[in-house]
């Protein structure tokens, strides 16, 4: 039997990708603005103009969106990324104006569901994903169900903390994994070791994780250092979810995580070396697989198997 | 209708207790001792015996048990109070001496199972429960139902880490929740306090949290500073817990649980302080309500549950 496509929306505080997925093929793809800044109804504005060229062909609308998301009721209760987000009934108002079903849940879960499906979590039951970039996100499925807990916002793997008393992050608190692997954290140690230690990103005015990890594949020194101990505080990071969660695959999302070896190595190592139990396990953590169309994908899945009655 | 008694029991490392459990009532309790350092053999006589008086009117039979066990096969696959069992598989020997149908689980998960069903869980489909006292064990019900992971033992909170490089826990590692919270090191920091100032305590010659809790209660301010303490760093580690579960109540069992608000008020500031998206979640942290019981109820429960073939 053939699948009838749905759309699958990913939005970001940038970019609104939106594609016409079909099983595990995407048969078109659009794109706009997010234009966050511009207001709300502008933002809206812009994800039903993703929406229109896919419209026709579509059973129904899946949206990722990072935030606090009631996927029962499709609200967005609160975005980081999209300022004046407060309580937006976005399966209402989309389903108004494209008329077709729609269902919303939070980013990272949508990107797990896509993983678990199509990509690294094939076959799994027990998985925990989380996502390093600007902040880190995580999702869990729990013996085959998306765990959303009581109020939609289970997961939150970068604001745990780790070491008590530690530095600080950004949401105030102290010692949280993303205040080590968030992105601007991983540069600042960087430019920190830089300072100390002769590098070949001396010669660079800005620097990213991209380029860090680029450094460290061509074997430079200060850059492997800052990815193992970038690794060494996920690895612990990853113990305590592995405590908790029990899971049989730990999938790493996002760009720093092409980092490759460099950033897998040290926390592979310090999982190892500190979980509980490790006799008694079979776990692999490994990277994502299906990059930027994971969320997509996630989304359109949610969406179908939803609309079907499914539990996700 | 009236339902037809199972018989639950609690096996420890040095007491078992049984009970024919209806629905909320115990009906009859049977003990003996564990006589673990006698040997498995030994040791599976006696858990024969204290099932003897309650067989001929109990439909099934449920067993909580510390350590790993591989809920789906009936098999104790390491406890940590039963030297030499290894890969036991429980289920089959005790049907076989007794005739009824046997359902074994990890005895936290049986606390779990019984405060949801029967006491401070009632009525909620997300908690964490955690027990502390010689250690610190841990259970979760996601969306109703128990967490039992990919290899039987999510939820172990105890042996998460709350500070890297912190004091050494007796796993091994460091910085562990147990590592403030286990009872040695409950009566290890009151030691330390009562070395530095005045305390009714000093004039113990053993101490024990119970005794600890009895001063704090009593005004004894050394007594207060200890339960303070730890109820910091366990609020850390319960703001993880509510960051990835998402729980809308978190229960805390065992006798150090009844410190009352000497233990609770520090925990529940510092998860108020500390805890990610506070505005946009309820949660309720308390103590448990069924005390002992609640393994042998949890147990019984999960025996009804599994042979009616339901989901637990």
């Amino acid at each position: 039997m053939k699948k009838e496509p749905i759309i699958g929306i990913d939005i970001g505080g940038t970019n609104i990708k939106a594609a016409l997925v079909a099983g595990r093929k995407i048969e078109k793809r659009t794109r706009a603005l997010t234009l966050a800044n511009l207001g709300r109804e502008k933002s809206i504005d812009q994800i039903i103009s993703a929406i229109e060229p896919l419209r026709k062909k579509g059973k129904a609308i899946g949206i990722g969106i990072a935030g606090i998301i009631d996927s029962k009721k499709g609200v967005v209760k609160y975005s980081p990324n999209l300022k004046g987000w407060k309580n937006v009934p976005l399966a209402r108002i989309l389903r108004a104006a494209c008329g077709l079903p729609v269902y919303v849940l939070n980013d990272v879960n949508a990107i797990c569901l896509g993983e678990w499906k199509h990509g690294a979590g094939q076959g799994h039951d027990n998985i925990f994903l989380f996502t390093i970039g600007t902040g880190v996100g995580g999702a869990a499925i729990c013996e085959g169900r998306l765990l959303f807990g009581a109020h939609g916002f289970a997961g939150e793997f970068g604001h745990t903390t780790i070491k008590l008393d530690g530095p600080k992050c950004i949401c105030g608190h102290r010692g949280h994994v993303e205040r080590y692997a968030g992105a601007k954290y991983i540069v600042a140690r960087a430019w920190r070791k830089i300072a100390r230690h002769k590098s070949s990103l001396a010669s660079y005015d800005i620097l990213t994780p991209e380029i860090i990890a680029r450094a460290a594949k061509e074997g430079d020194k200060v850059a492997r250092e800052v990815f193992d101990d970038v690794g060494k505080y996920v690895g612990i990071g990853v113990a305590n979810i592995i405590a908790l969660f029990d899971p049989d695959i730990i999938i790493i999302s996002g760009g720093i995580a092409r980092a490759g070896r460099f950033l897998f190595e040290p926390i592979r190592n310090t999982v190892r070396r500190t979980v509980l139990g490790r006799e008694h396990r079979r776990y692999r953590i490994v990277p994502a697989k299906l990059g930027d169309d994971a969320g997509t994908f996630g989304a359109a899945l949610f969406a179908e198997l939803t609309s079907a009655g499914s539990e996700v």
